[in-house]
Formats: C-alpha cells, sequence, structure tokens
C-alpha cells in the first residue's frame, strides 16, 4: 500500500477489503483533500499491479483495438481536472436512524473527496479507437476479484458514450500531483466527474465499447435504487434505477453531531456538491427548525466537478440546537427534506437536508 | 392570430398581453400538445411579422456576421426533436397556498406543454458563424417589446455556448409539422429543451456570441430564484439564482383539485418531466399521507427533451383523500416535499410534490 491511504484519523468499517470514510475534519480543512485522507470503497483486496506489466485494451464496437501501455497512454494530452468522488452509499447513516439496513456500512458525511486528477481524456482514446454506429455505452471492467460479487467477478460498470466522450472523463493516472497509489485505483482509474463514485473504476483493464449498458454485477444489481417496500431475496438484476449522475447534496462536517460547544457564535462549514456539472447556487442555514433560512458564504469555485465549500456563523443558546442545511444547484434542484421519505433497502442517494444536533452550557 | 392559440377550454389569465394555461385534460389525453392547446406565456403584444422580410441576425464573437432569410434557414439541415417547454411560473399556484405572491398569475399544473419542434440546428448556425476564443454565452433577442420591463425592452435572454452547441438546441419553423404560428413564436423562435421556457424565446430576430450572459431584463432581473425573505424592492439585477435548467417536477391532471368521484377505483393520470436530458426514472403514488408509495405505469418514452406522462388506479374510499405523486429522474433526484420551504418572491420553481385532494360519496 506504500505511505498512502491509511490516516489515523480515517473512519474504517472493514479493514480487509479496506472501507473507509474521511475524518470530516480533514475534508473540511482544504478543497483538494489530500491522498491520505481520502475515502476508500473497495469491494475486494487492492490488486498488485506492476505499472510496467499493465496494459489497457479498448476493444468491443470499435474500428480498432487498441492495447496501451502506461508509455502509450501519457502520449495523450494529459489534462488536469478539479472533481469530487461521492460514494452512492454517502451519508447512508440518516437512512439507517430510519430503520436498519442490514449488511451495508454506516456512512456519514465522509463517503466523499475531492482530488486533482491527472490523466489522458477518454473521449481523446475512444476516437482514436473509433466507435463504430450502434456503440452507445462504454464498460470498464477492472482487476480486482470482487467475492461479494454473484458470481465473483472484477469490479465493472459503465457510462453512456455521450458522457463517456465528454471532455471531462479521464483515464486518470495521477492524484494531487503523485502516481496514482495502489489504494485509490493506480497505476490507472476511470474518473467520471458528476457520477457515483462506483463508475469511477479503479485499477481499469478493460474498456468495451458496446450497444447496452454493463451487465456487471456491480451495475445490474448493486448500485439500484429500489423502492422502499422492494424484497431484496426476488429483486434480480435490473431491477430499479441504476445509479449514475449524481443528484445536489450537501452536509454539514463542523461542528459533528452531538458536539458540545460553547455559548455564543459558532463556525458551521460543510460541503455541496452536484452531478451533471451543475454549480452549486446557495446554501441555506437554519437553526429554528427550518422556519426560517440564511445564506451561507461558498467558498473557492474550483468548476464544475468539484464541491463547494460553505461557511457560516451562528448563534448557539445555551441547550441543544438542531442545525440544518440545504444546497440549491443551478438547476434550482433543491435537496429533499426527509430521510425517511427517501429510504430505499440499500441505503443509496441520501441527499436529504444536513442536519448536526449541538448542545452548548 | 389566425386558426391557432386560443381554444375555448385555455384558462386565460390575461387576454393581452395572452396569457393562458393549457386545460388539464387537453394536456393528459396526448403525449404531443395540440397547437391550439399549448400553453402560452406572454410578455408583451404578439408582433405582426411577414416570414418574407424576416430576417435572423448573428453576430458578435463571431469570424463571421450572417443575415438568413427563413429560406436561408431552410438550408440547414432540417431536424425534428420532441420537446417539452415548461414556464418557470409552473405551478405557482401552491406557493400561492402558502404566501401570497401580489402581481404573478397563480399558474396551475398546466404552463407545461410538449410539441414536436422542427427547424434548424443552432449548433450548425453557429459553426456556420464560427464561435470565436472568449465566447462563453448564445444571447436572443426577439421583435417583441415588453412594457412590464424596466426599461421596456424586447424580450431577450441567453444560453451558456456549451448549452447553444448542443445538438437538441433548435431554431424552430414548425410546431406539429405546421409552419409556426405567430402565437407560439412564428415564423421562428429557438427551442431550449431542458430550459425554463422563457429561454426558448419567440419572434427571434438577433442571436449574439458574447463573453458574459445576457443582460436583458427577463434574464438579469426577471426569472431569478430569490431567497424567501429577499426584498423585492431593493434587489437589482443580477439577485439571486438564474433559472436554466429545470429540476425533475411531476404534477397530477386528472382527476383536478376538488373532484368529486364515486367511491371505489378511479384512474389518476399526470406527467413528470426533468431537465439535462434526464429521463424519468419513476413516479411514486400515496394515498396513504406519504406512508406508503406504489409505482405508477410510465408512458411512451419520447425521449430525452420530452415528459412522460404516467398512469395508475387507485381505491378511492367514501369521503376525502389525498392523492400525493413524487417522480425520480435518472440522478435519483426526487421532488422535495414542501411547497412552504420553497416560497420564494416571485413564485418560480415549484417543483414540490403533487397533491389533489379528491371527495367520494
Amino acid at each position: 500500500m506504500g505511505a498512502w491511504g491509511k490516516r489515523e484519523d480515517m473512519i474504517v468499517y472493514e479493514a480487509d477489503p479496506y472501507n473507509a470514510e474521511s475524518a470530516p475534519d480533514a475534508l473540511a480543512s482544504r478543497l483538494i483533500t489530500p491522498i491520505d485522507s481520502f475515502y476508500s470503497r473497495n469491494h475486494g483486496a487492492v490488486p498488485v499491479i506492476d505499472p510496467a506489466g499493465w496494459r489497457l485494451r479498448i476493444s468491443g464496437l470499435v474500428e480498432r483495438d487498441l492495447e496501451l501501455s502506461l508509455a502509450d497512454l501519457h502520449q495523450f494530452t494529459p489534462r488536469t481536472l478539479t472533481a469530487t468522488l461521492q460514494c452512492a452509499g454517502n451519508r447512508r447513516a440518516g437512512l439507517i436512524r430510519v430503520r436498519d439496513i442490514p449488511g451495508e456500512d454506516p456512512w456519514g458525511p465522509g463517503a466523499i473527496s475531492t482530488a486533482e486528477w491527472t490523466g489522458a481524456s477518454l473521449a481523446e482514446v475512444l476516437r482514436t479507437a473509433g466507435p463504430k454506429p450502434g456503440a452507445s455505452h462504454v464498460a470498464f471492467c477492472a482487476a480486482d476479484i470482487a467475492p461479494e460479487a454473484d458470481p465473483p467477478q472484477p469490479f465493472g460498470g459503465s457510462v453512456p458514450l455521450r458522457k463517456a466522450l465528454a471532455d471531462e472523463v479521464l483515464l486518470a493516472w495521477a492524484m494531487n500531483g503523485h502516481p496514482l497509489p495502489p489504494l485509490h485505483g493506480g497505476p490507472v482509474r476511470v474518473v467520471v466527474p458528476g457520477y457515483i463514485g462506483a463508475r469511477s473504476i479503479k485499477w481499469i483493464e478493460r474498456v468495451t465499447v458496446q450497444d447496452h449498458p454493463s451487465d456487471n454485477y456491480f451495475q445490474a444489481t448493486a448500485y439500484r435504487l429500489l423502492p422502499a417496500d422492494a424484497d431484496l431475496r426476488t429483486t434480480g438484476p435490473g431491477a430499479g434505477l441504476s445509479l449514475s449522475v449524481l443528484a445536489v447534496n450537501a452536509d454539514i462536517l463542523c461542528p459533528g453531531d452531538g458536539a458540545a460547544l460553547a455559548p455564543g457564535r459558532a463556525d458551521i462549514t460543510g460541503y455541496a456538491v452536484s452531478g451533471d456539472g451543475r454549480g452549486i447556487a446557495r446554501v441555506d442555514v437554519s437553526t429554528d427548525g427550518a422556519q426560517t433560512w440564511h445564506q451561507a458564504a461558498l467558498g473557492e469555485d474550483a468548476g464544475p466537478w468539484a464541491w463547494r465549500h460553505w461557511h457560516t456563523v451562528i448563534k448557539v443558546p445555551p441547550g441543544r440546537t438542531e442545525i440544518i442545511a440545504r444546497a440549491w444547484d443551478t438547476a434550482a434542484a433543491v435537496q429533499p427534506e426527509s430521510p425517511a421519505q427517501l429510504w430505499n433497502p440499500k441505503g443509496y442517494a441520501n441527499n436529504s437536508w444536513a442536519r448536526v444536533h449541538v448542545t452548548a452550557r
């Protein structure tokens, strides 16, 4: 694993496969998350890949198959992009408080992080291969083996060809200016800004241009939004909504839920993010149970694929105070109010209002 | 006005300028709204334009200015697209029930309609003119005069260059296979699928490629989402969020609010729509106050820029029943719950859950 990826303040749900949430303070302190604070969501062991022997195979509905070494990939125009990745299970803890979700980790606000990714534009690589008429999806397949898949298989997934040909999708070999560490997908991972993290496939080895979405377990069965009353014992591949583009979301990073504060003025910091390259237009904060809202100050705008930090100061009276925040994106989409109304059997896509309770004495 | 546009069942808010909402039954009965049932939102009188004398001027940050007649425009590859237009004020009535919005019409569920538009791709026209480096927005200006603007000026607005260069934006000369009627923008209007109707500028005469958004009154001052506590007397140009891409929305068309039904089974029909080319993934219906939901059947999918009709059958007991519906788009974005939490001083962008009350006896 090298020097990267396992800071002591990470909130670790599983050691193997390594699944760990970023510490809220680490996320709050910088727009770009340091590599060793970046969240980790894995379905199998980190594969050991010799960068010198690594090859990327591009095939399927293309005019010419490609097999690229890392040196070949470096021949494409390098692009650097600030992009936030968010796990579909980010903020699941808020759903679990409504009703238990057995077998799924209770991610808090930190299954999200932001990095500067450097790599080749997937679009440029695909144009070199030449998508054939009828191509409509681009599937990715990794080098790992995920034992929890049914049947066990490498991690995979796909995005529509239209997205794959957009400027912002990268085959990334660097993260924050460093060679991509194995824990975060090195030597090369896909970065699909604005989509659930599961589509930014680590340890990428195969890209297949095809006329249908991926039938990999992690797209056809996992990472799907089911109605609240769906029975997981009887839902098979293709049920529900295949999670892809992210809806507007936000959470409070500091103070944490349950924090004890001194009465008086308190700094509140959080993040807000949306998909589709939508910006964040406004973040509202309330301390009176959503009767009135005031607008937080938005932090640096690092482009359409990055989160925005936000900050405000509230007055905390002695006793218990609930702090609520909600974000609006540039499409005037606002977070929905209640996690109870978003509850779903796999605990995905909780973008309900952010709420923390603090006590001042 | 000719034969088009003023069916007797339209819900007319103003005769001059003509502002009228489509009848729910007319919207429910067909995926494509008939021309004479299509909603009308106007800020000035319908201008009288001789199609033979009409010219479209393209200028600004372009390599070559263009001046196109209708015959010239027809030389571009004709494209036909099914697209829904939705006024930013659609469903304002739901906000007015929370708190009055003086001076604004109380649009119900019918400030939305869907047509098959035929015209030239704006992208193709712009590529002929050749956007210069630095171009980032494309502004539209109409032939009408809007007396309510401050100062009075033609209707106008802009979209980002990235959207203007997308396939789906048209300079449309036909609607449902007929020459575009004057009431709906003839001889030529812009159609910007997935955006608020105000950007689909009727009676288009000037297209300006520029490095900033339009400073026209209807973009810089009107059609902006302000915080609930904003003071309209002191908010000037640039305040709040400039409405553009549409968020997920839905409403119930039949039965209407307050309808009297026979107890027993009742058919429920509505529409759902989203922006950014997102599809509708699911529509939930509840008759027990959002404690449980069941999924409605989705109607024909006419592509990424068209609404989806939906339909379900519920059991209506004697007495009063509230029917609630909410749509999810393919980004797992769901409508927010409460209009009270969306109230804003100009009454825009109400995409809260659809609710109608019916009484059975």
